[in-house]
């Protein structure tokens, strides 16, 4: 499956690089190197959309720089400025995503998740002390114990319990108007996706399901998740809400999940998710192509 | 898939009860609950080779032990103790758990993630500041700023480059003698499972690859890994070695596969990852079943 959001930049992220200071540091100084423009945690946007790369300042300095990888030849980098007193909350700037195409997203995406991690990660885990940056910005290493922390990323399964013709969605109560979308949840220690599917399922809406098909995967940056999309075969199909999760479930026809993705259909049963999610796909996915 | 190595717990884990610290001393106190019997991080186990169930002590504290979930009715718990001054390092007593079905394996591998899991996170990485269970041991929050932590969970791609009745093995210097596997590596932010399957058998190997087809996937608690099980369609076959991450690689005739899977096989090619890791399992599927 491919159009996915924020997947396909065109980087080479070059691992073997990062641990090479010297490497880094002559990168930072090449008259081919890029930055990345960021308002804060958003990408800034030229006149017609696009990404910004500026010119590396002279003084720059390896520490202060996330090294996202090689385009083509020129290396590009993302600042990484100390935490301000109030980050900014991390949800996605749609009127500025939606104009961005999936790979400068991607591009983007990688740079706010890891700036984002470093800002909530200044002191280590296992001891409480600062700790600083090292490999390309793509870890730190406790001041005191030595302790190595690197960027996190949480798997999340977003899923489709199917019954025959139908599909199981809902929808949170921060939802807009009329969207509903598929159920999701994070994949928590000890359990396989498949298992997460199930659990998730039946934790929300009480429905059992039983055989798991993987569909595709998306990073999701707010703040740096693994999206994991699914559709499994429910094995009942009555609903039991959990309200402190979701406001409204209900088991939709294929025809209405076709019709909802008619641009010239006026009133559709419910709003799908927008593109750039995962959710988008999986439903095309599965009304299209099943 | 089934039969896959740290799945099947038998256990409901009950997201909404870790959040009600009543129910959580109830469930403690409950003349039903089990404790769950570790050295350290290793299971303890039974002459017959089984997990070791206790009783609770009387005097539990919710906030030293955690809610792994219901057994039918049976509340079952693991003791969070505090962090031993030189944790035994994280890595698996395969004499052990060679022996323990997979879904006990489950049982032990959730606790063992989430105790070691807590032991590594003591402290809040936004403020330094020392931080406090919660969520019946599936969480911690900062005794100052009230940042919440949850376990981590890191995904991992795992995969077999393939090109026709070839597929790519490399072996790490650690590994026992003759023992190749799939090459493997973290999925970072900003990248899809797909484009991390590509990214690390390029950076491990040499070799570029196009399609990426989903196999299977595990939990693996060493420490708490998501581990996703992929087949990559090769598309150059030359291999260029990283040595700081692999001493050998080579191109393995899926016959070679199929018979280092005969146990009368005298003199295979390569020696196979055990069966509680998913490599075996990809083998399996390719060699037997694709």
């Amino acid at each position: 499956m491919t159009g996915i959001g924020f997947t396909g930049a065109p980087l080479d992220r070059n691992d073997a690089m990062r641990n090479d200071v010297v490497a880094i540091a002559a990168a930072l100084r090449s008259p081919l190197a890029r930055l990345l423009r960021m308002e804060g945690l958003e990408p800034a946007l030229s006149e017609d959309w696009a990404l910004i790369w500026d010119d590396v300042p002279a003084d720059a300095q390896h520490a202060d720089y996330i090294f996202l990888g090689l385009y083509d030849d020129a290396p590009c980098f993302a600042a990484l400025p100390p935490r301000p007193a109030n980050p900014t909350v991390s949800r996605p700037g749609w009127h500025l995503l939606s104009t961005l195409p999936d790979d400068q997203a991607a591009i983007w995406g990688a740079a706010k998740s890891v700036i984002d991690w470093h800002w909530r990660h200044g002191f280590c885990a296992v001891c409480g002390s600062p700790s600083t940056v090292f490999r390309g910005g793509w870890a730190r290493r406790c001041n005191d114990c030595n302790a190595e922390h690197y960027p996190r990323v949480d798997p999340v399964v977003i899923m489709l319990a199917v019954d025959g013709e139908r599909a199981l969605v809902g929808r949170q109560p921060s939802f807009p108007a009329g969207r509903y979308s598929a159920l999701a949840g994070f994949i928590e220690p000890g359990e396989s996706l498949e298992e997460a599917v199930r659990r998730e399922i039946y934790e929300e809406a009480g429905v059992r399901c039983g055989a798991v098909h993987y569909v595709a995967s998306q990073p999701w940056p707010f703040p740096s998740s693994l999206m994991i999309a699914c559709i499994a075969e429910a094995e009942t199909t009555d609903i039991v809400l959990d309200e402190n999760e979701l406001e409204h479930a209900f088991w939709v026809e294929k025809a209405d999940v076709q019709q909802a993705f008619d641009p010239n259909c006026a009133d559709p049963v419910f709003i799908l998710p927008p593109p750039q999610a995962i959710a988008h796909h999986l439903f095309l996915h599965w009304a299209f192509h099943r």
